[in-house]
């Protein structure tokens, strides 16, 4: 397949998508997204805007040494050359020029009043900087794609002057004319239309470039598409300023799994939700559990009424296999559990269930009655997989897995004297492990934490390997509302060792009980990974 | 406005959207959602399904004497009778013939597949229970809806009998069959082609619901609304099972703003932003920053190079004028809330900060920059006016509103010797109140619980009328995930006095300490309110 070729895929999740609220990357860190998205096997990558700060600047000289990219090639965002100067002699032209990349994007205006407003030069001087920027880099031997900045926008103020600027672009030497949604309001049939006019009246290539403020970019790409376009550009996890840009995996899926158009090489897209979610780790942005396609919940059925037609064919409860993008059907545990979707969850996790003994059937009968005993009482195992997994063991296995034996535990938390300081938590916990004893206190800044540095330091001196366990989330909910402070808790901790991370649920009146019970779960399962 | 007209705005946030992994409502919840959503003003609010479980049941019995709807009709969705039955004689069909609703949404097979797999009953007999069940509840009163389940994969496999699906519902009395893409997969012009073909096929009033697992439940349900739908389901804040349901807020702003088709009653859709984190304050579900129309990041700009000309125009930088859907334009500059939602707040709750004068300017400034800076460390004053007035009030009058002095306080939270026992907690609260000294200790079975009590007990002496004073809600979210039990938390508790209930918010490191921040708030503004 020839990703440079009749359709691109562009990705710009370093350069626009790096525009979102609260995202900020390193040069190591949109290296190693470099990486990711190359493994995807897009067309481009866009990688910043050399010359405009020092991070794009090193990202492009370490890029042009250190990545080695199997499918991309990698693309330099700039402007067109500043109005008066010769493009060969601005600073900023050159940055690109000699950026490394072999491609360069354009941004130009467009819209009329952008021109005037923002650029503040006339309509004339405008076009003119696009032909000469062009024309000297196209001279360069750069591969040269255009921009075109509030183009829909531009289109709906002053139609004959937004076809001028991309005329002018595709006569310089332009291979492509991206029309930007910049501003994100516009629905699929405008797009439509005005692409189906551009394609018409210009006779060039166009690209399409979207953002979600209508809710709509996926949409509005596809109609771009269906017009004519055969350049997209978009970001992973539809990162992006404002409501986000396209989100590029959604659209490409769609257009391979829906429209049966491959335009990724054969096989990668199944490595789409690997991809999504570890260029989540480095954006340390949690990724969306209701992101299509690659969500964890984006294949997750609460399966109780129809789990024995989903066993006979899933098909009729999923719009598309999701091992096809690298995702998995999961059923989720909950109120409505019933057998079936017990004994599917179990094989999941490696139990079976199924045999048609008479033990067989009383253990399934056993472990469904349980689980819809614990949930009416405010369980939950949908999120809980790794509490499920312990019930499960203690069933099959006889007993419940443990390490240590609990003797008690005790949490303070009181006020320092002085002011403007914080109340501080101090916590011991006794419990004895492989046949030794231990009262161990602990410190934290609040009473969960100050169990937990008691808890891991007690059962660290019988079981180092807690130490590479981590805590990374910890979620409080109170269910039975209307009964204020006495109400029931429900605790959800969430626990890595590097490798992978599980949940764990614990359930009481009281928040700090609650509390140590999805802690010891969190850690008890940790040990036996670690131990399998 | 005819909200049971010509157009539906039809809700089901509280029974489709509650399939979404991980959200769990109590009775209470639904009750509260349901007069949130009410203050949209939807056509229709489909608020569970009566006689499938307790909670719904219970819903449907308080809703019917306590919700007082202004704008929306109740719906109760349901299944058509089981295959063999008499419609009369099925409990089911009974349940929401009596729920007090008036409105029921029958949800129906049309995929010949799912009638002999998951109903396990024949083709023939699915379009009779269809007639029955609809005659039945037509001849007791009900308004009746279909939900034609998985039609467009039925369509797609069956259009024939796809079709006589609807032509019986409609035959038997059902005003609208509300086309349904349950697993997702469509693409607007699927669904424009298919809602074409039903309207011209069958002439009945069609209705849609989509959910989002190609990205586009926006957009397929405007491309239904285009192709001749008049009745749109969807969900607040995109809540539903797998990747959700169509954004409910999304597709009416884009309705009402981009297509200028008014399907509100006049200005309440600018209460969406409000609503939309009301909601999501209730679910425990963290908001979207990035969702359209009502994200905190929806109209926020990266305002460097632009700024001057943003400020000339605008217009040329966002699609929409952010207030008409009662959000705000942010700068990334400074993070939070602008000196006119201030304004505007303060109004709300009887504080004129609108002056011209040096003076009341110095006032707005010095509470706006207050605000920020709370709100950047993590409170938030959207949910809590309470806790927002008292701050309020300590700037305009000069001190904030205080009826004791906290001298210290301190919990502890210990497991009870002998099995199955829960761990207690025992507060102690040291005070002054009306120039007398207080010591008081408190137990509970959580440790907020034991701070209540202590404290209640104390300040009641000094002032009797706390004792009507009861804590409804206490809700716990983790700031700043990924810090594990070191993050930062944030408390809201909702009091009710018997003639009104109001929240209050508190902040830190330490899960009592923030507790007890909006605890003391919590009485402070009931003591206020008692005495004003």
């Amino acid at each position: 397949m020839d990703l440079h070729g009749a359709f691109h895929v562009y990705d710009t999740t370093l350069r626009d998508g790096a525009q979102q609220e609260g995202l900020n990357l390193s040069v190591a860190d949109k290296l190693s997204i470099a990486r990711q998205i190359d493994g995807l096997g897009v067309g481009y990558i866009e990688g910043g805007w050399p010359g405009a700060n020092p991070k794009d600047t090193e990202f492009f000289r370490r890029a042009v040494d250190e990545l080695d990219l199997r499918h991309a090639r990698l693309a330099a965002f700039g402007a067109t050359r500043r109005a008066g100067l010769v493009a060969a002699d601005d600073p900023q032209v050159a940055a690109l020029r000699d950026s490394g990349a072999g491609v360069v994007t354009l941004v130009a205006k467009s819209h009329d009043r952008h021109v005037e407003l923002a650029l503040r030069t006339t309509l004339e001087e405008n076009l003119a900087m696009v032909r000469d920027t062009i024309a000297h880099l196209r001279a360069e031997g750069q591969q040269v794609f255009l921009d075109a900045e509030h183009f829909f926008d531009g289109y709906r103020a002053n139609r004959d002057y937004a076809l001028e600027v991309l005329r002018t672009a595709f006569e310089a030497g332009a291979e492509v004319a991206a029309l930007c949604d910049t501003n994100g309001g516009m629905l699929p049939p405008w797009v439509a239309d005005v692409v189906h006019d551009v394609v018409e009246s210009t006779g060039g290539r166009v690209g399409i470039h979207c953002h979600n403020d209508t809710g709509c970019a996926v949409a509005n790409s596809l109609a771009a598409i269906d017009a004519g376009a055969t350049h997209v550009q978009g970001t992973v996890n539809g990162y992006g300023e404002r409501t986000g840009n396209a989100d590029l995996v959604t659209v490409v899926a769609n257009l391979e799994l829906k429209r049966e158009r491959p335009v990724l090489p054969a096989g990668l897209l199944s490595e789409a939700t690997r991809i999504a979610h570890a260029v989540a780790e480095v954006t340390n942005i949690a990724p969306a559990a209701r992101q299509p396609y690659v969500g964890t919940s984006a294949f997750a059925h609460k399966a109780g009424l129809h789990a024995s037609a989903i066993k006979v064919d899933p098909d009729l409860y999923q719009h598309m296999d999701p091992l096809g993008v690298g995702n998995d059907m999961r059923l989720l545990v909950s109120d409505m559990a019933g057998r079936a979707t017990i004994e599917l969850k179990g094989r999941e996790l490696g139990f079976d269930l199924s045999g048609d003994s008479p033990e067989a059937k009383q253990l399934l009968t056993r472990i469904t009655d349980r689980v819809k005993a614990l949930e009416s009482r405010g369980y939950t195992f949908e999120a809980a997989d790794a509490s499920f997994e312990l019930l499960l063991a203690e069933e099959v296995e006889g007993e419940r897995p443990a390490y240590v034996e609990v003797e008690s535990w005790r949490v303070i938390t009181e006020t320092q004297s002085g002011p403007g300081l914080e109340a501080l938590s101090e916590a011991t916990v006794k419990l004895r492990a492989q046949g030794v004893r231990y009262v161990v206190t602990g410190e934290g800044n609040g009473p969960v934490n100050a169990l937990d540095q008691a808890l891991r330091s007690a059962i660290g001196q019988a079981y180092p390997e807690v130490a590479k366990l981590e805590l990374v989330d910890y979620k409080v909910r109170i269910l039975d509302q209307g009964h204020g402070t006495d109400a029931i808790t429900r605790v959800l901790i969430e626990t890595s060792d590097g490798a992978g991370t599980w949940v764990t649920v614990g359930v009481g009146h009281n928040v700090i009980e609650a509390s140590w019970e999805a802690l010891l779960d969190a850690l008890t399962f940790g040990l036996r990974r670690h131990h399998r």
